[in-house]
């Protein structure tokens, strides 16, 4: 048996792994009565909104595999469901980890310091990023063994990517407003009204916010990357499908060249999920160091290891060097864009919002979009060199595999990124059982190094879905057997305005959303305030009733996700069987374009925002400090920024791939329009 | 000779009846001393301003010329410097009777009641208007009459687009500036800190805001349009000059089919302007109705008038029937796009932004963002259906003379834009010169009707610009001879990355220059207020200094307006000669598409943000009024939006098309790149 066979086994030990380390987790102390009281709730009400998403997921999967099996075929259908399926099952143990992490994370800070408290939450994450890379090759493993050997059936492992991109966009979406609703929500009210402290517990909308960070940030973010991961293999497996004579000789030598660059990709995967476990398994030597140091050199074990280890298979495998440059400019463009993104959400970008902050919310605003609006043209030129070289050195073969590149050290980038919110809510939990300053200190401290490798995981979310959906791009014009997606005929152009405007469309429905949901919220913490004697005044055993607007932000989120949902996968049908193949491709260049631009602008953006604002609150502002007017007008522009960074903005990744993944499904449908 | 050869004298008969109606406008009283002195800062200040601008700008065409002359050819650069003049030409004019309009409409109001006040403040655009219709007439005559008969030299005459396009980007940018760092800079101090009202005669910046208002509003409005109006022009030319068979015969019959389609476009602007000239005229018999129907009514009878005239002039001359429908859809499209603009800059948008503002201004600006990304689908689609026609009945030339169709009654729909800011003005003036409240409810009356036509101004402008650029770039596609601009070529693709990531670019340089500049301006009033005994308190004889703020803002919009024009003129020539002439083809409609966007989002964001603001202070909005926390929050979204539609979104429109033009005329290098 070829090496990629095995990847579906491969796929079981990873997840049997971060089952391992959840149990490991699991037997963690949970503190005193108060804390596990919170945990309780911010478990039991980010449980209760996953049952209710997912149930309506299901009910989309159902109608989306009756529609696919009629449109295309049953095996496409098959995958589709599998793919969703494995992203569900991603979300749901992610979810459960970080909920068990994160009072064990405040505990471990209790009662023994840095160290231990980094090394749970950090293992917390290590259960998500374990399960969105083992999950991912795991079910493209199997996929590809069942379709992948017959060019006849290949492009029914497409399926799979699309499911994972459809319960991408509904846990981005949805996550998305339930977050920021209750975020939004609960400051207007409780940190500018009633004057009290981010997460006091006389707050009732402070239980949904903690929440919402779980099924936003991790759930989301998650499903996200699943989606990306899936998304370049799948694109990359695509586009060597298709590939012509020239193609393939720049990919590999002799007559088994098509199947190795088809096997590739999973190859890559597998390499990436065991130097991810190596990476992981290297915290337990770094935790004595600077935190933020040990996240980073966890990364960057795996991905120095994972190199050398792809150079040695694409030699072995008698591939081109080309491919190896390519991967490598894929990793290369992805550090460079989460390097960007921290100097666009930390340097003097910031300390120009926080300037400006002193001549009121009005100015604040306006340099933070200004900001944001910069910070597109770096990211956009390294994407520029990134796609460059990958094509000089292997093609459009060369794009998907930069993408595979980035993406393959998943398991403990992924590790990284959902660790932030767990030491976010960490540090909420030993604010609301009122733990004292040493406590709050350390996670505090935690939570601080979460907000950046938040801001460099959200910068890598969006390079990595830019390049995923320039990767199936390419897939669909391949598979669809275009000649050209000619810009000079008028209805490439049409193709193209449209998609460009979607993402617009698609931002306004979430702000909106957000506005709406956040209102509802501040209406209901308002009444509490004014209807449950002594809650404000602090009184003891006068508590809020949290559970209440939990279900407001579930009830938004559910409802309202529907629409750009629905939006984002009817669009890209509609144009290519209305307007046909060319504006479809057209279609779905405007839409990355429009996409990533705003993706970067708003995460950049809002990041900005909050960290200006923060900047303020440190005292770093001369004279400034919380509660004088700069600060309050760097609070406005922190919340504007969170359904920006939070909500639209990661939006935009889910919405470029997904456009793209059911363009490259329906292509099959699309040859002879 | 044929009727195109007239087209010169025509524009000069226009011409010559603009200057007629200037020293009509010259001829009516001024008012009393204190009018006088304040129409005569605010003349001297535009004039100064305009000066210094066109010095900068005389070196630039200096350079420029040298450059052209070299690369290119000697005709081309004296065609360059041609639309340049045309442009500045336009601009001084315009502003002269701007400034004169601006007094003698308020004395109009103060001794003669609306309906005067009506006709000299109208008669004040129309001059800007016609000037804008003969001098674009008279240039392109002239260098069609020179260069339009040879296949050999037809190249020659996109030098004047250019031209044209590079005085409208410095005079849109360093206008804007100019404009939004006095407005933003004169409300942050007055109305915000000192809490005294708008067009206060003791707030020094008042004098500055209202020169902003007829160098942004006016001039740069004005070189916007000519530039449409060239442009279009221009791009209708070289398409049929470069026109295949096939296209040819989808155009017109016979031998003369080249010829023919040639002319049209000078054909169609000459009638344009004859019934752009009935249009004014018929203001005369309209002033004793409501004054918002008589100026659209202007516009309604030039336009019906000359699609008349053009169906009659496209039978004459034997071409087929679709080249009007094309015209007709052009025609529909900016009307189209004007109603949406005033939808969104009007109704129930405008509602939900006041709605929010009672929950503070991070939702006041998250619900203006929102309604800003919301607008753009609805004119996305209008424009592509106008493409789709137009292309079904004449092909790539179907699109240019639609476009063309669009602007050819630019006379009178530039007459009704001009007429805003010179309302604006008028009302500045009685409020400055005490003038009591009947004149001021006069001028009050106007300047919300200018409001309005200011919004449909705006949608107007962008709709034009984009339909030009369009044309623009097919006339491109078709100069460099390329066969396809290919989609699935990664060079086309970064083009379009780059290209894409060049109006948020530009909009984050234009909107950090707004703020630097209004933080001068703030700190300038403020410094009057403090150093200046007895200013604030309003004592008798003690007057501010308002020469100082109008030379702040002179020098910021100079020194700012410089990066953008610089990246819009050198990052064509620099992907095209780099990366090739499909690159520059991908890069243009990257740029097309994220400029259109941006522009929309801020025009329309902008407009709704300052009618929420209006909306409150009407007292429309239940329990709030001038001054609650409610209306507060509403003036910092008017304040956000300040720069966002006065500022960065104009300067996209003619980003677009500057970027576009530069491409064409380069175009001949690239064949064989």
């Amino acid at each position: 048996m070829e090496l990629q066979a095995y990847a579906p086994y491969l796929g079981v030990v990873g997840f049997i792994i971060a089952l391992v380390i959840f149990g490991v987790i699991k037997a963690q102390p949970v503190g005193n009565e108060t804390m596990r009281e919170i945990a309780d709730a911010i478990h039991s009400g980010a449980m209760a909104f996953l049952k209710r998403e997912y149930m309506v997921l299901v009910a989309f999967i159902g109608f989306v595999f009756f529609l696919v099996s009629l449109a295309m075929n049953f095996a496409t259908a098959l995958s589709f469901v599998g793919g969703a399926f494995c992203s569900m099952l991603c979300g749901f143990i992610g979810m459960k980890a970080a909920t068990a992490a994160n009072v064990r994370t405040t505990e471990a800070a209790r009662s023994d310091g840095q160290g231990k408290a980094l090394m749970v939450s950090f293992n917390g994450g290590a259960v998500m990023g374990l399960a969105v890379a083992s999950m991912g090759l795991f079910g493209v493993g199997i996929v590809f063994k069942l379709f992948g050997g017959d060019p006849a059936t290949v492009g029914n492992i497409n399926g799979f990517a699309m499911g994972a991109s459809s319960i991408a966009l509904f846990a981005r979406v949805g996550g998305g407003i339930y977050t920021k609703a209750a975020d939004v929500g609960a400051d207007l009210v409780g940190k500018v009204e009633a004057g009290i402290p981010e997460d006091d517990p006389r707050n009732p909308g402070v239980i949904a916010d903690n929440v919402g960070d779980c099924v936003g940030d991790t759930a989301g973010m998650g499903a996200d990357i699943f989606e990306s991961y899936v998304g370049s293999i799948v694109a990359t497996i695509a586009i060597a499908a298709a590939a012509g004579p020239d193609l393939l000789a720049q990919i590999a030598h002799g007559d088994q060249a098509r199947h190795v660059a088809m096997s590739m990709p999973l190859i890559l995967a597998m390499i990436g999920l065991v130097f991810s476990l190596i990476g992981i398994a290297s915290m337990k030597f770094l935790k004595g160091i600077n935190p933020a140091a040990a996240l980073r050199y966890t990364t960057f074990i795996a991905a120095g290891g994972f190199l050398v280890a792809a150079l040695i298979a694409i030699l072995a495998l008698d591939m081109r060097a080309g491919v190896f440059w390519a991967i490598l400019v894929g990793c290369l463009a992805g550090i460079a864009i989460g390097l960007i993104t921290e100097y666009y959400t930390s340097s003097s970008p910031v300390m120009r919002i926080a300037e400006a902050s002193k001549t009121g919310p009005a100015t604040n605003i306006i340099h933070g979009l200004a900001v944001g609006l910069e910070s597109c043209a770096a990211p956009i030129l390294v994407i520029c060199i990134g796609i460059l070289v990958a094509n000089n050195f292997a093609g459009l073969y060369g794009i998907g595999i930069a993408a595979v590149g980035m993406l393959a050290t998943v398991g403990v980038t992924m590790t990284v990124d959902a660790y932030g919110p767990i030491a976010d809510n960490a540090g909420g939990i030993s604010e609301m059982a009122g733990l004292g300053p040493e406590v709050r200190e350390i996670t505090d401290g935690l939570d601080a190094i979460g907000n950046t490798t938040a801001a460099v995981g959200k910068g890598f979310a969006i390079g990595s879905a830019a390049l995923t959906a320039l990767a199936l791009f390419s897939a669909y014009a391949t598979t669809v057997k275009l000649q050209a997606i000619d810009l000079i005929h008028p209805k490439t152009v049409i193709g193209l305005l449209i998609g460009g405007a979607l993402p617009f469309f698609i931002g306004a429905l979430t702000m909106t959303s957000v506005g709406r949901a956040a209102g509802k919220m501040v209406d209901e913490i308002r009444r509490q305030f004014r209807e449950i004697p002594g809650l404000l005044e602090g009184k003891p055993g006068v508590k809020p009733e949290p559970g209440k607007c939990v279900d407001i932000s579930a009830r938004a989120a559910l409802h309202e996700m529907i629409l750009p949902g629905m939006t984002a996968v009817v669009a890209p049908v509609l144009v290519g069987f209305v307007l046909g193949k060319e504006a479809l491709g057209g279609m779905l260049a405007g839409a990355t374009l429009a996409g990533v631009l705003l993706a970067l602008m708003m995460a950049n953006g809002g990041g900005a925002w909050d960290n200006a604002k923060k900047f303020i609150e440190r005292g770093d502002l001369a004279g400034e400090k919380k509660g004088t007017d700069a600060h309050k007008a760097a609070v406005v522009g922190d919340t504007v920024g969170d359904p920006f960074k939070d909500t639209s903005g990661p939006a935009m990744n889910i919405l470029i791939k997904l456009m793209s993944v059911v363009s490259l499904v329906i292509a099959p449908l699309l040859i002879n329009s």
